[in-house]
């Protein structure tokens, strides 16, 4: 077995749904948005489902969604592009990570990421041969220690990785931060890989800014997005890349290696649905952040301390005051114990001498329904 | 960009589909079966599609489907499989071979294949450090040089990969050839990768037999196939791993970085078509069995030499009767201006000093209708 990837676990994410079934606990664990999936768009799938056609099509995706991923990056961004050379379908956002990382790294590349980070994005540097550095950012602000990251860059330097916004811990950067980090990447004439999958989940009126808008950097970006996010139907697996023409030939080649092309009729309906549902697109933010609200202010009711989040699916809370276990071991207590899931926030660093990891903070789903929602909170309440 | 990806062109595949849609050409390049999808299986797809669900399922696949997989093995090959621990569902059979390869190799570890080639083995062992060992076959007969087989193992081999029936060149690896594959991976301590995605489609009463059933392979063997060859929906892209436990975790740890999972409906409907649709399975070999003697015979009335195609959707032939030119630029010239789409033979060797590529043999797809087939040959004929 290769001994990169066999040092790693399985994904968080599995062994906490797995938990959460077997105890029948309420599963504010994976990110799987529960009541929100439009039933238009999902219409639309059944009936391109029936209709076929069901062999191949271009590796690059259909056209239809390709050019209706054109129109939204210029309509939300004010972006050009050319749908022909700048835009490709994945099987998820998790593959287009892949497509990029082995596909744009060198063995012995340096690349630049921010823990917590998403638990794909080691083992798959590491497996392409890359080099992560890490610039650890701490709750409760998250925010980026300017000297750690400009010590990060070299020249070595081939990519930095940014999640904007951030899974798990909720951070929408700030165009200033943007600004700061891709003037490193210009100086050290390294590659952004912008995981930018929850693009449509920012709150409280801020602003989510793709690196590939901001002056000089259009052709160095490359931007990752999910329709699994966009519309809540996560099991599609529809991804897409956005990339400047000479880095999309160097992804795409991976590409048809890795998964070659994506299912059509749901890329169908995508498509339809990004063409007809933009009041869904510039809704759901507004119906998640309502459902943060009930979820934060009832755990500060309960004694968890609510961190702030800007974005995603994903609320991080304190437990501190609850129990003085570890995060990890807090979770296996909730999931057997009290019947609900949740995903521990260490299990998004990488444990380092001499640097903290957090210890008593988890994260919560908050994309479910309000019932489970209290649900949850009930069963939290005997903590107390 | 990685050296070793971008050193290899676009896949032949979407090449050549590609040439067909802008020349107008019948496509019998790219194996995309026509008029042979069951209905009933479509529109269970559907059926599941509108009903949902539409989150994540397991990484490993939904269990339906798992189970559905072990009842198939032990039903076609008497294999008693533990269908949680080594049955596992992927994005397509590409993916599977992602998955595996780069799950299995370890840097510098050998990996013994067969040319002719399909094209997404030697990127992938390249990218994930292994040193490909090939051994070649040539047309007409594609007999095994047991000389140079056995001179391809080293102490350093870690894997071999048979892809039988094979594509490009329609051999069906008999018992004793496997045998004897068997005997070499057993004595050097490899693994056997088995790309088996044309398990169904064997003809002439041969016999397909998965390495896994010979004495001593069970936990030496992964087992790939798929549901896009097996239920004639190349786009539905579920295909599928067997392996024992052991190896399966290493796989797994690959595959939950690589796509993580497989949309869920068309799971669903694959699962049910193999309840219910083993005719359909039964049948697919005798209806292209049919549609390969028409294309055989009306290529052999034209002048060119039809091999011989014991499996797959693949019929190769001789063209040096008709035509000097090499293979890839006849396959030009054919969809340019005769209006056919094949593929070149020399497409699936790798250019080796001293050693000939053949230069006169194109592969013809025969999963098509057989007004297609027919409207291909009427074409074909202004050759003479
Ligand atoms: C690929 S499963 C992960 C779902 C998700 O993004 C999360 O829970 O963080
Ligand atoms: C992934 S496209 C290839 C389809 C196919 O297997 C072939 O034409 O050989």
């Amino acid at each position: 077995a290769n001994s990169v990837l066999s040092s790693y676990g399985t994904t968080i994410f599995e062994v906490m749904s797995g938990l959460a079934q077997q105890y029948g606990a309420v599963n504010l664990g994976q990110g799987t948005p529960e009541g929100l999936e439009p039933q238009d768009i999902i219409d639309c799938a059944a009936r391109h489902m029936t209709s076929g056609p069901h062999q191949y099509p271009s590796m690059f995706g259909v056209p239809e969604l390709r050019q209706a991923i054109a129109a939204h990056d210029q309509a939300y961004y004010g972006l050009d592009l050319d749908w022909r050379s700048e835009v490709m379908i994945t099987s998820g956002a998790t593959e287009a990570l892949a497509d990029c990382l082995f596909g744009l790294i060198e063995p012995g590349d340096e690349v630049v990421l921010f823990e917590p980070l998403y638990d794909s994005y080691l083992p798959i540097i590491r497996r392409a041969g890359g080099i992560p550095k890490l610039v650890r950012l701490a709750p409760p602000e998250w925010a980026i220690p300017d000297q750690e990251l400009a010590a990060a860059f070299s020249d070595r330097t081939k990519l930095v990785v940014i999640n904007t916004p951030a899974n798990p811990c909720a951070k929408v950067f700030t165009r200033a931060e943007l600004t700061r980090i891709a003037e490193l990447a210009t100086a050290h004439d390294a590659i952004v890989l912008c995981d930018e999958v929850y693009e449509h989940l920012v709150f409280d009126g801020l602003e989510h800014v793709p690196v590939m808008t901001l002056p000089g950097m259009r052709e160095r970006c490359v931007r990752i997005g999910s329709f699994g996010k966009v519309f809540s139907i996560t099991n599609w697996k529809v991804g897409y890349i956005v990339a400047s023409p000479l880095l999309m030939q160097a992804i795409a080649k991976t590409h048809q290696f890795i998964t070659f092309t994506t299912p059509a009729a749901t890329q169908q309906a995508v498509a339809w649905g990004l063409q007809n549902r933009d009041d869904y697109v510039r809704g759901l933010a507004a119906q998640l952040s309502v459902r943060r609200d009930q979820l934060s202010a009832g755990l500060a009711g309960l004694g968890f301390r609510p961190l702030v989040a800007q974005g995603t699916y994903f609320l991080s809370a304190d437990f501190s005051a609850l129990s003085t276990l570890p995060d990890s071991e807090f979770c296996q207590y909730l999931v057997r114990e009290v019947g609900v899931a949740t995903v521990p926030i260490s299990a998004f660093y990488v444990d380092r001498p001499g640097l903290e990891v957090p210890r008593s903070t988890i994260r919560f789903c908050f994309a479910k329904t309000p019932q489970a929602i209290d649900t949850a909170l009930e069963r939290l309440a005997k903590l107390r």
